[in-house]
């Protein structure tokens, strides 16, 4: 397969963290016969300090010229030492967002075998844990109408849903769990919103055209409550943004690290994959960022397009990387490993296993 | 003191349980020389049959006339049966939170030390948890204007706050931050919702004149996870109507049992105290369900009015039952001790210990 790849690193440990991945997609290339190109692009601060604004149009034209979009991390301490600063360099980011129309971003959770030590639960709590969620990105009350009254005592935000918004995310997690274990659960509000109201009623029609996924609901504080109590309970989670963006932090601490978790935001024309974790500015340039969540975001991307050989060719070295403990230091305190050391170990043992 | 104290027992195991907490009130005013009066009100299912509707006006004159409402739980499973049923015993309790403007629900979360195994969370996680969520409770989403579009696809809910709703809550809740460990979670999303930004300027200028409280900002999503990772972080939390719904449930998660959780519902006139859990109408009449919930509550209302040693007095005659593995079998399967033997321990226990 040829894929043209946009490699924007961003801020902080982006770039660095982004090498190893294209290391391993080097590697995936060369043992599966595939044509990969890399172009990078400008985000973040870096481009608001070469062009004066976050997300520079050459970017977003090298996005749409792209199969894919590979993203680092976005933010320095100079912004997140200053929150109320107009221009941010997290905006490139969601204004990307929105021009490509990448309305599904997802989240797998998982807890690797040799890491259980590191979730805040219970070994036979996570036991088998292994799901992944479907959250809204483009829509509901992050992006409604918001109202302050001018005298500055009463304000509203309002949180509205299509028909069209929620189908074509619902098919998207339908697809996935069609995929997997083959079932959905839908996380919403319907005994109290009209919006989580419609949400059930588009999904469970949809699920009619999915007869072998087995579709659950759940009220979004139960949601929260099993998320805790049983998260092995959940294949796919389907739901809104705002208990999306709620219930994948929460998942996230699940692994008790976020150096591990990739992520995917996805539209119909575009995809864009990235590490979950931020830029962490401190890290920067010293080799001792945790490359798996970009890595594991590479995976992400080779599943999008097909390839799920090559895919599982990149999870298994990342596997063999804890178990040899090939980590950095966040994983391993006495680790001798960096950044550059991980990627090349995970690079050098990703092979065509059939 | 005197107190007058309406008991709602409503259905399933709520009359049982609160028999229990009655129990240990009694106990109280003979320890510490208070008079208590208890009178009985129908609510929920059982006045539905009785009266035709869930909230009969005799009820409601009743919690008016009261000091005290001590409230069991609510729904049978007909009902549970049929979510459909247009009028549901549910709705008597929204009516009376309502009508008695009951804005502020406050959920206190603790780990028991004998009862650490009950948690999802790993021993060194949960230790010292201890903190109390302030919900707003009338206001936000879950009351703002529904719609929905003729064709059936737009549907929208609004979220609503005023300067009024915020800062009475946030009264409350700085006042018990004062009387625990000084720090008050403010759980909002500010840097997108509207209605956050009035909360958090609302709060900051509150904030003011409780100098000794440490006022810390938290993010929704970010909160969901600082509980799952480090839940003793937390004092008070005060938030919004359904950042409240979802953040209660979770953190009641970390407890591994509902049936210690007490809550309460408090507007300036009113105050209502009940367990957290629900009907459970499959252990009605067994004397198998466990009381400690709706005796904890008992605590809550104690302090409530300022009754701080007669308070502890019943918690610790609480901890002595787990101590001594006076339990009903939720806690402890082998255990040969019924609703009503844990009442008659915890009430026999409450001693005043100066
Ligand atoms: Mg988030
Ligand atoms: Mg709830």
């Amino acid at each position: 397969m040829n894929l043209k790849i946009a490699v924007l690193g961003g801020d902080g440990i982006g770039p660095e963290v982004l090498a190893q991945s294209i290391k391993c997609l080097r590697a995936v290339e060369e043992t599966f016969h595939h044509h990969f190109t890399f172009t990078e692009g400008d985000i973040g601060a870096v481009a608001m300090e070469k062009y004066g604004k976050p997300l520079p149009e050459a970017t977003t034209a090298l996005c749409r010229a792209s199969d894919s979009i590979l993203f680092g991390t976005i933010g320095t301490l100079k912004y997140d030492e200053n929150p109320s600063a107009k221009v941010r360099p997290e905006q490139g980011l969601l204004q990307l967002r929105q021009e490509l129309e990448l309305f599904a971003n997802i989240r797998p959770v998982k807890v690797f075998p040799t890491l259980v030590n590191k979730s805040p639960l219970k070994k036979h709590v996570i036991f088998g844990t292994d799901f992944i969620i479907y959250r809204e990105l483009t829509g509901g009350i992050y992006f409604g109408e918001k109202k302050l009254s001018k005298d500055g005592t009463l304000a509203s935000d309002l949180c509205e849903y299509s028909e069209k918004e929620i189908s074509r995310i619902a098919h998207f997690a339908f697809k996935a769990a069609k995929n997997r274990r083959k079932k959905l659960t839908l996380v919403d509000k319907a005994n109290v919103l009209e919006t989580s109201r419609l949400w059930r009623k588009v999904v469970s029609k949809i699920g009619e055209s999915y007869p072998e996924v087995q579709l659950e609901y759940l009220f979004v504080d139960n949601a929260a409550m099993q998320m805790m109590l049983h998260p092995n309970h959940f294949d796919v989670i389907l739901t809104d943004n705002m208990f999306g963006d709620i219930l994948s932090d929460q998942g996230s601490a699940i692994c008790g690290t976020k150096g591990l978790l990739p992520s995917a935001s996805i539209g119909n024309d575009h995809a864009m994959f990235e590490p979950f974790h931020g830029s962490y500015p401190q890290a920067e340039g010293k080799n001792i960022a945790n490359p798996v969540a970009s890595i594991l975001s590479t995976a992400m991307m080779l599943s999008h397009f097909g390839l799920h050989e090559e895919s599982r060719s990149v999870v298994t070295a990342v596997d063999k990387s804890m178990r040899k403990q090939i980590v950095t230091q966040d994983l391993n305190v006495s680790s001798k490993y960096g950044t550059n050391e991980v990627g090349d170990f995970i690079a050098a043992n990703i092979i065509d296993s059939e």
